[in-house]
């Protein structure tokens, strides 16, 4: 049928699980559909999803009135406003934990799912497209399923994807993965063909990945990571295909994967949430021998040639739910190396993942959280300074936390790389300080922790002053307290 | 040989691993041993144990001046001030996680093993007494092992323990624990003996554990979660056996346990690290059916009764190296339910678990967060006020935070239970304000949260008056802009 026909099925106060995972595989006509009806009658929904959706269905959703409540993560400009406004009411939640939440009722059941499929075999399983998120949870969960057939996306996706959910508790089995390339479930989500209630086609690209090429200081640090996994290697803690691989979504973490491409390292793999042009970079060099994730998510130029050529990668890829992908028994069994991004981190290593001046949601924690817990090493990496040299990303205190110390083994800027491991937080302050902090604001962050000190304590700080530069860059526009002159 | 000769063995920079879990199964002749080397020759060492010691070891030892670095947990007064005063370096960790960062390399290694026993089998292999702590990993990677054979713990110990160690990444298999009572290990820690260098003869028993009883205050709060618990069992989300319970050591959270005695609910298990009081009352009950932990830590009169009925207890009773008592991989399988005490929370769900005024270690994190970030539900619980009403526990802002609102799913105080699963933060701090905040600074947190939301934000704050009730103790000694009258 057609979305607007799709679209009477719902009714104001469902929850609605939707594909897509950073801009891959989401429904492309539902969401507009939607909005329609919330711009006609009102319509307010709860909508659950993977992670943030592209084709700006978010921030149409949004704009409509259409979004109650939204979870687990999002990344556009205009939801981001009503979240920030209060008009949305919008959890922030650990990718790997939506499901279980759902499953052990927890949240709110799913009422309908809307998934993109590629194909809809005859026993009705759907074969899902670029990613699998939670699709594969919402289809088993809900009530009514809704498919969006893509004609845009090649049949030869089919094979890709492994789906396996955990059983539910407390007679749960281990999770039986070992290894970065093992297929543990069924390559198509089975559902009973009597549920799903509406089949809508569709012909349009998911959108293109907004990742900046590397420059100079993404550079510096891939190079400060990848020296530090020589010297890993060199102390025989890693052998030279290292651990696998994470990376967060984003020009930073991708920037770093880049790095590897002039390394040494071969036989590397990739066990991850989402696979961006690096990975796919890696797979072409030959030294990624496999790749693990939910999704996909490349440039224009990257997706074109990875979907007419799904053949050639299809035997060292995989797309799991993002239940697996992120799951912390997996994370720890395989000894993960994680690489986020941090918006900034203080001078013992706590790290703000999320809200700009601790008020102002950015995006969502996403999966950073399931991988820095239980990886082999936990990395953080961001630029020195923001805004010009504004805004130093190493502060005295962060003014939210979303990793602490105890999951942040290595940070990183352009400037240099601080290893934490087994180091107490007054050991991390003065690395992180001589390491990391941009020399503009080295010799502010000497004097607040030298008086910090002073005043004693584990982790030295002075409560009086420890948000003292967030505060004057929202009355200065710098948090400087002179105008920096040369960053 | 004797304690004293024993400790000859030792020179200074060396990493020890001892026996000791929250003062059960720790060693009681080696501590004083080195720390007369200390005061005698300067000898420092690194020390590493499961947690807390008993027998004020780990005061003595830091007064003598013994200890450079100490890991994962400490709860003594005077070890505390020498952490607090930079003079030992402290790494507070999960506790879950210390022996996978020395299996790793990510530590420095384990030269020395100092561990107590009740026995030493004919093949060397090592039965520990009422902890199992990281002992065996201790013995599995030190060079050398000195045992201590206390002969104040009796025989009837042996078949208590359940020791399985994870393999080694990243050929690691799934640990193949699937319920609370199954043994998927070995009774006793095998060793070569040859590298056993000293065995020291011992008649000590445990220290006490210092819970105070249950008084008004913390009756009320068990009261708000076993009626938590009752309407999650009506609403079809727990059977009347719950789910595992995990309790973290200390007087609230052992109060909490003990309101389960007046609950109809039965055939109940716990999953936890450690077992104090309550645990062995609702044993006695009938209530619980079994319990599995990796300490024993208990009043005189209990603990008395415990050793001279071990067999009694035997069946229902199993303690495991605390990487498999707190490992994400079983909490997650199992779906605990963990209780654990907060120093303070904020109005979104934060948690501070060992920073006092955001500077000064309390005791560390312990498995707090081992169990929370993974728990079916994470549960945290103080009093409202501390100081006779000078601090409030609840404030605007944490000052460190060791579980972030992502890990938080109920916060609970003697005023009541805010249940936050599947709320935004500012639904959340509506909650915790009406719900859990002491009458006399419900409007001073009204007031704050209403002119932060006026300020906007997904989590609204005021950066410049977040710790303002904190400078305000500091200051005068009262969190409250008056001194509270009816607290």
């Amino acid at each position: 049928m057609s979305a607007d026909q799709a679209a009477t099925l719902f009714r104001s106060g469902m929850t609605v699980g939707m594909s897509g995972f950073t801009k891959a595989g989401d429904c492309k006509a539902l969401p507009e559909a939607l909005a329609q009806r919330a711009r006609e009658d009102g319509l307010r929904l709860n909508v659950v999803t993977g992670a943030s959706l592209g084709n700006d269905n978010d921030g149409m959703m949004a704009q409509a009135g259409l979004l109650a409540r939204r979870m687990p993560f999002q990344a556009d400009a205009v939801l981001r406003k009503e979240i920030n406004d209060g008009r949305v009411m919008f959890l922030d939640q650990h990718l790997s934990e939506t499901v279980e939440q759902l499953r052990c009722g927890s949240l709110p059941a799913i009422d309908v799912a809307v998934v993109e499929a590629v194909a809809i075999r005859e026993d009705g399983s759907i074969v899902p497209t670029t990613s699998v998120g939670n699709t594969a949870s919402f289809v088993q969960q809900a009530n009514t399923v809704i498919v969006e057939l893509n004609l845009a996306m090649p049949l030869a996706l089919e094979g890709l994807h492994d789906i396996y959910l955990p059983e539910d508790r407390p007679q749960r089995r281990p999770i039986p993965l070992t290894s970065v390339s093992q297929r543990i479930g069924s390559s198509a989500i089975k559902v009973d063909p009597k549920r799903i209630a509406a089949i809508v086609v569709t012909n349009t690209d998911d959108s293109p990945s907004a990742n900046l090429p590397p420059d100079e200081d993404t550079r510096a640090i891939a190079r400060h990571v990848v020296d530090f996994f020589s010297d890993e290697v060199a102390a025989g803690r890693m052998t030279p295909s290292l651990l696998p691989l994470q990376a967060g979504i984003g020009t930073i973490a991708n920037a770093v994967l880049h790095g590897l491409l002039e390394s040494s390292f071969s036989g590397m793999t990739m066990y991850s949430e989402v696979l961006q042009d690096s990975s796919f970079e890696l797979l072409d060099s030959g030294q990624f021998t496999f790749a693990s994730a939910s999704s996909i998510t490349l440039s224009a130029e990257m997706n074109r040639k990875f979907l007419n050529n799904v053949e050639r990668y299809a035997s060292r890829l995989v797309l799991r739910p993002q239940e697996i992908s992120n799951h912390p028994e997996i994370v720890r069994r395989l000894g993960i190396i994680g690489i986020n991004t941090a918006l900034e981190f203080d001078i013992y290593g706590n790290v703000n993942s999320t809200h700009v001046g601790g008020t102002h949601m950015m995006n969502g924690i996403g999966g950073s959280g399931d991988f820095a817990r239980n990886a082999h090493l936990s990395i953080f990496v961001t630029k020195s300074v923001a805004k010009g040299g504004a805004i130093s990303s190493i502060v005295p205190m962060v003014t939210h936390v979303d990793h602490t110390e105890h999951d942040v083994d290595v940070v990183a800027t352009e400037w240099g790389l601080a290893d934490l491991r087994g180091l107490a937080p007054r050991e991390r302050a003065a690395l992180i300080i001589e390491r990391c902090v941009h020399p503009e604001y080295r010799d502010m962050m000497r004097s607040y922790y030298r008086r910090a000190c002073a005043a004693g304590g584990h982790t030295p700080h002075l409560l009086a002053e420890a948000f003292e530069w967030h505060q004057r860059y929202a009355a200065t526009g710098s948090m400087h307290e002179r105008v920096p002159e040369s960053v």
